[in-house]
């Protein structure tokens, strides 16, 4: 155990794609927790397609990064020093304690974890943040019917993988659409989806047209751009399109223009963005959902985990390109 | 009374910008009622938005006109000739009987309005399909809390100035939209509007922007286009944008492209897409409540009635570019 501190900066705003030298490695002295702080060591952290956005200047839902602060992401984390007689050491919890291997904290915002309830690392993916969002918006704003068309971007993903998971729990068809021939055995065999469309194909609207013969009632969307224009024409009347991420528009610096809004009129569609740290009161029945769907064998997961807190920007380059499969994690060391 | 029928027919599909020539119009015999069926008079025609949609080839929410088909349009109109037991000589109701003069009905779809209640042309608008639009829109989807920000676009029009009236009897503050100063007087001083902004200002943005310091918490969208891009990046959290028509498009080969759709994840904006006829059974809730809203005189509607139904297609293509004030009707003499 080192006992001094690496964080991860942002070093620069991206202009277009992030590239590594946005980032900077530092190292530091050790924080030193005052009254009624406590000491963390961070062992993962999550690596999410939103911290591309707070790196930008401007408007997002939570306050951008300044240039020379620490890079904003949620980590899993052990007490190892505590003045506050909420935490002991030892304690396992999820915080947004930053990509830095110690944090402090005054304990506001964390949620312990039950090592016995799983691996550490699954409370930043299925059983964290991601699970919950694909919980929320596949349940509570698609409202799937069983029978029904679901398709969900980014399928392999933390969040598209749990999504298309829950739907076939609920008697669904579902087509996952993401990027790469590769991700297909992972999407069909290994998540049980119906179908698989790469987005990459140079057919790709004529192949996700064929994979939805019905047309489509819910898609889960994190990803807009031009999966979202096409998946517009397919809708069926009164579908529904939970909002959930642009990862389309994040690298880039000309948004997509989506042009088949108007079938959200001639279908009646119903979207919906939303954040789901609005939602804590529906966490503990998203995750006692989720833990028993994991324990009964019916929800399955897979992690990527990049190794060393330095290898955090090429981790959210890559995960920002599609490179990985499930949850993105880095291995803090 | 003429005893020759009057019908515009569709006679080319518009490329772009509808033109006269897409129509024609022609004498044919009087329509002669068979058992079962009436046979009406129509007096007004209503002239709305979505016509221009159905001259399209492709795929609406309706069925599309074929060439030669007489033009699909809402009339007021008398029941000069009855072979049905529940229409008698005299009666006035409102139906989809199309742009012609007179017309036969075996009854199904038509709405008997009461001489009693109103002039008979303000079934087609205020009391009839826009003003119960406006109702739905706003109070059903859009459900304003007084003190909110209601914007309106189209703010002129049949529907817009409905919605705006009804969100100021909802305590909110209301900010109209529509193209041209002239209309500043008629939004602001007759409608009550708290203030009016002219899309075809070259300052639009600047000028919208200013006009709702607080943001935007319901936008009634009947335009698309760089208005509703616009509205998107003034959205307040948890605002609500009913999606009513897309003008904007419906007069070009080649629709907008909306660039600001991520705030609508950012700021957890719910939009949706509606059509009244699916709605029947709200329908006499709405126009109670527009009936005693009319009688109290807080709620006010404005005609723009052209005259001869030879005039109805000019009176389409003003409507498109906006000339209308109020409800665009045609007088069918």
């Amino acid at each position: 155990m080192s006992d001094r501190n690496l964080k991860v900066l942002l070093a620069a705003r991206p202009n277009g794609a992030v590239k590594e030298s946005d980032f900077e490695v530092v190292e530091a002295d050790m924080p030193k927790p005052a009254g009624g702080e406590i000491l963390l060591r961070n062992r993962f952290l999550s690596i999410d397609p939103y911290m591309r956005v707070r790196m930008n200047e401007g408007r997002s839902y939570a306050t951008n990064l300044q240039i020379g602060d620490v890079m904003v992401g949620d980590t899993a984390a052990e007490v190892i020093e505590s003045h506050n007689p909420d935490f002991k050491i030892g304690d396992t919890l999820v915080g947004r304690l930053g990509w830095q291997r110690y944090a402090i904290s005054n304990g506001v915002g964390l949620r312990k974890v039950d090592p016995a309830s799983g691996p550490l690392s699954a409370h930043l993916g299925v059983l964290g943040m991601p699970g919950v969002t694909a919980w929320y918006g596949l349940l509570q704003i698609g409202r799937p019917v069983a029978g029904e068309t679901v398709v969900v971007a980014a399928a392999s993903g933390a969040v598209g993988s749990v999504v298309g998971q829950i739907a076939k729990i609920h008697g669904c068809r579902v087509v996952g659409i993401a990027g790469g021939k590769m991700k297909t055995r992972h999407v069909v065999d290994e998540l049980g989806f119906d179908a698989f469309v790469d987005h990459r194909s140079p057919n790709f609207v004529r192949e996700l047209t064929a994979a939805v013969p019905e047309g489509v009632n819910i898609y889960f969307d994190t990803v807009g751009g031009v999966v979202l224009d096409t998946i517009l024409t397919l809708c069926r009347p009164f579908s529904r399109i939970p909002l959930c991420g642009m990862i389309n528009d994040y690298d880039t610096t000309q948004p997509y223009g989506v042009q088949n809004l108007y079938s959200a009129i001639a279908n009646r569609i119903h979207l919906e963005g939303f954040i789901i740290s609005d939602h804590a009161e529906l966490w503990p029945q998203a995750i006692s959902d989720l833990s028993s769907w994991i324990r009964t064998g019916i929800l399955t997961y897979r992690e990527t985990v990049s190794p060393g807190l330095e290898t955090a920007p090429s981790a959210l380059i890559g995960l920002l390109k599609g490179d990985n499969l499930g949850k993105q994690l880095v291995q803090i060391t």
